[in-house]
Order: C-alpha cells, then structure tokens, then sequence
C-alpha cells in the first residue's frame, strides 16, 4: 500500500477517483477521516453501496463522464442506473431520487434537455422518482459542460427477510443487510452478464477505436432484476462491478471477509469484441467498469437457481456461475483456460478515465 | 417572464442557476418538465426546499462557492450548513448527509483535508452525521478545484405536530409540512438576524474591497434554533434565504400562497458595512444570499414569542418582525423609512454569483 500512495504524493491523481485500491487508501486518509463517527446498521466507514441510517437506505453518486452521450447512453441514465443499482444491490427498495446539476455557462440548453429527457425515461423505467434537484451554473472553463450528482432513499425490500432466510437454511447469516463482509467458504460466485462492456465501449467511442460498434454501455437499472433474486432467496451480498470492474468488486469481498475468491475464467461471460479491445489495449476487461450488471455471492444450494432467474430477464440473460469463496486461499484467483492459475490483483485504479 | 427567458435563448447562462425568476422558469422548462410526475406529500414539482416521500424528507444542494475559503466559512460548512438548513427549514429533523466530491487533478491534497475537516466539524457542531460518500477526480481544467454536493434526509420533527397545533389554535393550517403555500392574510414575518452578510463578505473577499474585515459570511446550521421555534409553537411555514435573499424567499411565498406582504424598512436588519456596500456596488441586499438566516412566516399571536425564542439563541440575537402578510396587495411592498412604499421585486438571480 505504501507504494501505491505516499505521503509525499502532495497533489490529487486521477487514481484517487478511480475506484481501486488508492482510492480507498485517499478516501480512508482524507475524506472519511474528518468525519464524525456515526453509529448505524451500515455507516460510512464500511465504504458499503449504500449506507442504512434509521432503516433508511441512502447513497450518492457523482458523475463526470466524458463525453455526455455515449453508445448505448449518457450521463443522465448512467446517473439513474448507477444510483438505482448502489440502492438495490444493498437487498433495498429504491424509492427517490435526488438530482443535482452543475452546468457549464454557454451550455446548449438543448443539451440540457436531452440529458434531462434520459434521466426522466430512465427514472420512469426504472419506477423510481426525482424527488428533489439543485441547479447550479459556473463560468466557462469551471466545470467540463455539466456533471450530475445524483442521490437515492430506498427501504429494505419486503423480500430480504425471505432471501436470508433461504440463506439461512444453510448456513449462519451474520448481517440482516447485503453487506460486502457476508461472504464464506464455499460461497457461489455469479455474474448477471458479460463484463467490460460500458468502460471497453466508452473508451473505444472516445478514442475512435471503433468497437464501439459492437459494444455498447449495459447501463440499466437493476432493481428489477434483482427484486427477483430476492424472491428467489438465498444471495448473501451483491454488487454492481463500476470502478474497478470485477476485480474491484471480489477484492472488497474478499478483504471485508476475509476470505479467498477461486474464479474459473472459462466461466466468465465476455464479449468477443472485449476480449479483442483490450487484447489490443492492454487493459484487463475484468479491472473495467460496469454500469448494468451485479456481482452476487449466494449460498452454493441455491447457486444454480439464481442463475436461472436471473437468466429470465432480459438484463440477465448472460448470466453464469463463476466460481466459489475459499479459506483455501486468501486472495481472488482465476483457473485459467489453459490450466494455470493466477491472482486477478485489486486494481489501483479504473484503467479507463471518467466513464461514470 | 417572456422578456426574462425566451426560446431564442439557447445557450446557459449564469442566471439559469442564480436563484431567482430566471432560473425558476428554466427549471421548470427545462429540468423538472422531463422528470415523470410523482404522488408524495411534498413534490419535486413544488420546487420547496425538500421533497418528502413515504415521511423522509430529502433534499441536495451543489455547492461551487468560489474561492472555497472565505471569512467565516468555507465550501465544506456551507455544504453541510446549506442542506441541514433545507431540512430544518421543513419542520424536520436532519438524521444524515452524503457528500459527493469532485476533485481537480493536482489540486493540493491539504485542501481535501482542510475542506473535508471542516464539513466534519460542520456535521458534528449540529449533530449530523457524514453517512454515505463519492469521490470523483477529473483532468485538470475540467473542474475548478472542487465541487461539493451534500444530500440530506430527515424526519419530520417530534415538535413540528405541536408547532401546528399551536398555529391551529387561531387558524385553519392547510398543510401538515412549512411549506411556501401556508402563508395567510395577517400572518408576520420575521428573520432571524442580519441579512446580506454572506454575499457581501464573500464578494468583498473575492474582489478586494475591503468589507470582508468587518462582514463575515452567516454561514451556520439552523436546525438547532429552529427546533426551538417548533417547540414554541405557531409557525406556518419557514426558509433559508440563500440564492436571490429575502426578496427571492418572500416573493415565492407571495406567489405560491397567493398573498402579498407588507414589509417595513426599518424593521428590516441590516448590517451598517453591509448597506454601505451594496450601495457602493450597486445591488440590493435584499436580493442576496445569507447563508446562516431563517425567515419565518407564523400566525400573528405568536410572532412576539417567536421573535423572543429566536433572540434567546446565539444564531438569532438579531431577530426581527419585518412586516405582515396582507390581501391588500399581491406584491411585496416595502414602506420605506421616509414614508414611502416601494415593491421589492422577485429577483431575476442572485447579483453575486458562485457564492454558493
């Protein structure tokens, strides 16, 4: 860790925002530090989706991604979505948003319509709500166009209870939320569809690298899909893989629960075009954000079961068991297709800038 | 209106966001018009300063305050002040905030921490606490230094049913929340102390004029002093007047309740460094931001005891009845200290902008 940021790194770096292991070493240091401690079923210090304060579920989400639009969405879906998925992957009912707005002075207004206009689509998709918003405008040169922020309440869903009680039939539950630090040996490891596709796609749109042809954003918002899982029963944390990607996401479970992660790469949904783009990149699709997909850790006897449902929405349909939690190690690993076996790192960092 | 805004005008500008008339008609053109309607008690489309759904009042506020340290106060106290103050003004009691910060690449890290110091503090001086957070960095160039934005949730106070209760006693109450529509014929209007200091010291400050060593921003959690008012009982509805002042404040009030108010001049607070500013400069401190004030509409019986209440507390030492809400007129009239009568006109935005 102490290479990764030192004390004497004086200035703010694009790494301390991109959602891997220096982000959470600035924040720890310089953000988090300064606060109060709070006393709540899932406080800040966690560094949780969401946290849960007087049964209310809570989050916020800033969002700077360049450019606005992009294939397959744009800066006010990918706010709903993401908002919406950090409510929903907590085992909560999302139920308003909050949006606020920074616009950049000479702004097209139609610009402002449009992305306007998404956030409303994606808020009437997703059945949640804008409930309250700020607007502010700056000076030319003060912000890059527009950023949005957007911040959500949501209710422990009426069917949690249910899922940790199928949970629960087959092993102790220690948290009544969805939390990072639930999973144990033996766990099943499921994605709801391939990975890399928003960041590959973003960063090939951006560039003109031209993948973007064939791969574009999954952003979407998840409360559907996962409401059913819910119903179904069983899921002992989720996620939503954004910064950081997969990688990311396993690492903080595995940390949070002090337990080892066995992948089987074979097992891992990827898009060919993915592959390909980061073949040629140089990045690794599994270090690269996602904005329409959950991480779920579920007890092994329902494993087979959440596949299948989830594999019944449409968001779902990629979806696949990738692997399990193991004491037998205590970092994330990956069997690789030729037989070998090697140690998927938490990253320091998204490889792909400003894509949420 | 059609003078002020016009479908010519396509591109951003500063009063879009300065609090006033301007921005008013490009939120609901623009922002609030894409958003699908909700059912909830206080709705986005009331524009007031929370929205309340399923009894969680909610709220968020950007903050682009330049320069991020001022006399008196700083971006961190003014984020945590402004969205506690937009929750307390409602009748609620503020349980938790998240921060959302966007951070310049290569901005010195001792700002994070001084500014993240201070919305500890901040959080801690009216006991509520950081809950849940974001951190976002982009390229240098595509954010001046930082941008916070602070949400907060909040229940309706324990004291707010007394409050109306007492208001009851001498008349109908239409709504079970303070909001802009309760004011009624008769009823006073008083503020909890000086106005105009916020964004004459900050103005001053950034320009250099000198009025910064004897005006200091009012930047101040209410919540606090504003419980005791509830505790008192009478109140009907409350603001902080932040972007485009007093004037902005009860000109919403005027026009959301369908009544006029009458203020007098005298009665009105004013700090003598800031008269003299804003007539060197040229503006209306009424027309400006504070950032530690209430003003209170309350049934007329009770407005000695309010005035009282707010002067028993530190933050309120300046309190004053300005004037009454009357049917005479439908404007807010000003009965000037020579004799006679101006309107104070809804403002078009803030006259000093990004003090917030």
């Amino acid at each position: 860790m102490s290479l990764l940021y030192s004390s004497n790194m004086a200035k703010v770096v694009m790494n301390h925002g991109a959602g891997g292991e220096t982000m959470q070493d600035f924040l720890s240091k310089h953000i988090v530090s300064h606060f109060p401690k709070m006393s709540s079923d899932v406080p800040l210090n966690s560094l949780d989706d969401s946290a849960v304060v007087d049964g209310i579920v809570f989050t916020t989400d800033g969002h700077t991604v360049k450019p606005l639009f992009f294939p397959g969405g744009d800066i006010g879906s990918l706010s709903v979505a993401g908002t919406v998925n950090d409510i929903a992957v907590m085992g909560a009912r999302p139920l308003a948003l909050s949006c606020a707005v920074i616009l950049e002075e000479g702004l097209d207004i139609d610009v402002v319509d449009r992305v306007m206009d998404s956030v409303g689509k994606t808020s009437a998709l997703c059945g949640v709500p804008v409930a309250t918003g700020d607007t502010k405008v700056v000076e030319s040169g003060a912000v890059e166009k527009m950023i949005l922020v957007t911040s959500a309440i949501g209710r422990r869903s009426e069917h949690l209870d249910h899922n940790i009680s199928v949970a629960s039939g087959y092993r102790k539950i220690d948290s009544g939320w969805l939390t990072d630090d639930n999973v144990r040996d033996g766990d099943a490891v499921i994605v709801s569809g391939t990975l890399g596709d928003h960041g590959v796609s973003l960063l090939s749109f951006r560039e003109g690298y031209g993948f973007e042809s064939v791969v574009k954003s999954d952003v979407a918002p998840l409360n559907g899909m996962i409401e059913n899982v819910l119903k179904k029963g069983g899921a002992v944390t989720m996620k939503d893989p954004t910064r950081g990607g997969l990688a990311n996401t396993l690492n903080e479970w595995s940390s949070k629960s002090g337990i080892g992660i066995e992948l089987n790469e074979s097992d891992i949904p990827l898009k060919d075009a993915v592959v390909n783009a980061c073949d040629l990149l140089g990045i690794d699709p599994l270090s690269i954000g996602n904005e329409g997909k959950a991480v779920i850790a579920c007890v092994p006897e329902m494993a087979d079961e959440i596949v299948k449902i989830l594999r019944a929405h449409p968001l779902g349909k990629d979806a696949s068991l990738i692997g399990y939690a193991s004491s037998k190690t205590k970092h994330v690993t990956i069997r690789t297709t030729v037989g070998g076996k090697r140690i998927l790192e938490p990253p320091i960092g998204d490889p792909v800038p400003r894509i949420c």
